[in-house]
């Protein structure tokens, strides 16, 4: 298929509304557009067509001898290469009937248009150098935006902002790779610059940059998908009442028996912009079911991979029980890592005397544990409230874990809830500089280019030859050209466009 | 709600598309709109704004300090009275993301605008005269059309093909109000005008005219609808095997338990531009079933509203038993309404000497029951292939009814069956001008002028005095005004655009 040739489709959402907007892209997309559009009743003379202004008129199918209108429509012509694809299109804004969409399509495939495959106008736009890859990712992301951070995330790519920390970063590597084949020049000679310092630090400034962009992609990927919280807990502690009480609907079966929950449910839900993907777990348990077993072995894989958990204690319990069950959570997840909110669930359900004693012993109950799991996963308190990952810097433990009385059926606690679990995400604040990576075709492309730096690190460790450092900055480089698509190949380029939707 | 305020709504189609387009209208549309918009990080000076030009730029929210940008989206200008709907307005094509069309119109609703009601634009270019009612009701009956015949019949009434014959019969009605008034300012010297002769003349082309026109609402509505074809028949002689096969899909339960089908299934299939209803039936027999015999009750009201039956009988039975199925069908028909397809089924199943003994017998086994059914409808048999209604025409018996030895199961017959359905469709070619009344409001108003005009006539032949006859014709002209929306009240105008879709 020649990039010349001319494509269209329809690019509005698939359905019946008011209007739908068909486009064509291609050298002659003005001349078959013009040859099936009267305005007054006459053929616009195609030298006479005025670009980015729109013309009303009628589409009309010019076989038949009655020659029938099909359709009053608006249609606008742009002129390469200031149009979206950079080639002469052709916009119809045509009545929102299926009927008439797929009548003007066969009128165009008819006069030489072929219709568009997925993704082939901004495939096109990318050709023609409108957009590098990574902005023609974005806006499949920005299309696919579901709420205020992705769409952010996607803006900001699609403006650049990703793209330009890139050539940043390929700019350092390219310095790098100068001065290394300024060595590699003079290697007979056997001189060794004392540029080797100012190598190993642009070198470290590279790698910085590249993994504070590897790192993002955990939030990245996470506003993509959802930020997940796992609600664990005994069965019957009220999960799935908790869930519903978040989502404000009946998603989950609820019942009094104990191991209702056995799939694991999950269910987004966006707060303050951020989306996030709730799991109801089935309940932990001691149990011979053997598929309440498997929903129970599922709960701890759920755990592990949340970035919140929130730990469901049944508030009705004996006070050695409720603390029981603390534990065996907090052993469950890893502090350091996740936000942990314990509730003890049912407050309307006990008295005042027991609230105080929960509330009394609870902190020095699960004091041990808490403990133990920080260090166990590589920090030591310091202080009662204070705990340190490096010896140096002291934070508050209390920023990594909470634990409140409450009812899942009390409106007011499942607000204080939502404000809390957003006051647990280790979100930045997302606005038009932020850059996240959130595609997994670039995490992977910066992940090999950080082997690639981290090869070369080494290298220039073990005193290795110049070509050789040199061979691994190249692949560096070509990883990071893969991202924005400087250096690609036609399969790469078919599996990005063919995810996009027709039209785009 | 002034008509003058500022409207805006998504008018593509709901959900996830490459684009969305959002439309303003209203006289503070232009000034809305260009205040979150800019161009090269400028925003446009309203009075440089050219009309009917397509502006690449960005939409941008101008609360947040940063102003962040929401997309990049191409922005028309238009107006009034050049406008669909005779006011200022504006399109804001815009990526297709649902979070991207509920933010931009949030911005426009911030700066004043109002999310307007379904049908709103086109109740504003109705009520700014860009189309006048039975024009603007054609739009919803074009978005919603789904074969060729639908979308003609809508696009000859969109281009006012409809309203100019209503013009034309009020214009003949008007005519006659003033001879009847000339009348009445004499009355009193008891002239009689020789132009009572001109009067009924004119009367009778009315009333004709009018006649025409509601006697094309059963073909308008069919079309509409689908033209309704019954498939009945003896239980298991393979209806629900022939619906599957005709729409090419499973869609009926068939198994040979006898009275599988019990509810009456309807599916829509176009065939040549004409769309049809094809109805499959419970199977006609004895029964004690509760169930089957409402299903088999069913069946014969299903027979009545056909256009065209599908008599299904099974070939694999004895002579007499198909003879008299075909009979018992045949008695069930109007052959002077209904066409009648009889399908002898299963010839897969029968030896070539049955097949010979079935069609040299069937039709003389069914002559009989044809002529008397021709004859209880108000017809007679002049020969063996002619019947008359009249008197004076003859017609071919062989244009009401036809039968065939075929199988369900072969994909030629299938197509052969498609080809006599499309044969026996009594449906006029319907070309650009072309005027079916296929919307019920229009056949109503026009059954009440009809009812009127039928007063006036009766009125002159009673020699009713002329102001009696006077109210009586400026009914008949109410009611045909009503269709245009020359006369109206805003009841039926919202009765008549709350059905339209959002955005249109």
């Amino acid at each position: 298929m020649s990039k010349y040739d001319t494509i269209c489709a329809v690019s509005t959402a698939s359905g019946t509304g008011a209007i739908a907007v068909i486009r064509l892209s291609g050298t002659d997309s003005h001349d078959i557009a013009h040859y099936i559009f009267r305005k007054n009743g006459k053929i616009l003379n195609i030298n006479d067509i005025e670009p980015y202004k729109a013309y009303y008129g009628e589409i009309f199918d010019p076989v038949p001898d009655d020659k029938p209108m099909v359709d009053d429509v608006l249609v606008t012509f742009f002129k390469a290469p200031h149009s979206y694809t950079g080639e002469d299109s052709v916009e119809i804004s045509c009545h929102g009937s299926e009927f008439v969409q797929q009548k003007i399509l066969e009128l165009l495939c008819v006069r030489g248009c072929r219709l568009a495959e997925p993704g082939e106008f901004s495939k096109r736009a990318y050709i023609n150098g409108k957009l590098d890859l990574a902005q023609a990712e974005a806006v499949a992301d920005l299309i696919a935006a579901q709420n205020e951070a992705e769409h952010r995330i996607a803006v900001n790519q699609l403006k650049g902002g990703f793209s330009n920390e890139l050539r940043d970063l390929r700019s350092k590597l390219v310095d790098l790779t100068a001065l290394l084949e300024l060595e590699l020049d003079f290697s007979e000679e056997d001189v060794e610059f004392a540029d080797r310092k100012k190598l190993n630090e642009l070198l470290g400034t590279a790698l910085k940059h590249i993994g504070k962009l590897t790192d993002s992609f955990r939030m990245g990927n996470a506003i993509k998908h959802g930020i997940p919280v796992a609600i664990v807990g005994e069965t019957n502690t009220g999960k799935s009442t908790l869930l519903n009480a978040i989502l404000g609907e009946e998603r989950a079966i609820v019942s009094d028996i104990e191991g209702t929950t056995r799939d694991t449910i999950e269910e987004t839900f966006t707060i303050d912009g951020l989306m996030y993907r709730f799991i109801d777990t089935a309940g932990i348990r001691e149990t011979s079911e053997t598929i309440e077993k498997i929903g129970i072995e599922r709960t701890f894989q759920k755990i592990a991979e949340a970035d919140i958990v929130i730990g469901l204690l049944d508030g009705t319990k004996k006070l050695a029980s409720i603390y029981k069950a603390a534990r065996d959570i907090i052993n469950h997840v890893n502090l350091l890592k996740q936000k942990l909110l314990l509730l003890i669930n049912k407050n309307d359900k006990i008295n005042i005397s027991k609230f105080y004693d929960i509330n009394d012993g609870f902190r020095w109950q699960i004091k041990q544990t808490v403990e133990k799991n920080i260090e166990a996963h590589g920090g030591y308190m310091c202080d009662e409230y204070s705990y340190s990952v490096t010896g140096q810097d002291l934070y508050d433990i209390r920023n990594l874990m909470h634990y409140e009385i409450m009812s899942a059926k009390n409106p007011e606690d499942i607000e204080d809830l939502k404000h809390n679990i957003r006051y647990y995400t280790s979100a930045p604040k997302i606005d038009g500089s932020t850059t996240l990576v959130s595609n997994i075709r670039h995490f992977e492309a910066l992940t090999h280019a950080k082997e690639s730096l981290e090869q070369v690190k080494n290298g220039l460790e073990n005193k290795l030859s110049a070509d050789l450092l040199a061979e691994d900055l190249r692949q560096a480089l070509y990883h990071i050209g893969s991202i924005t698509g400087e250096v690609t190949n036609g399969e790469v380029l078919n599996n990005i466009f063919s995810r996009f939707c027709i039209g785009k």
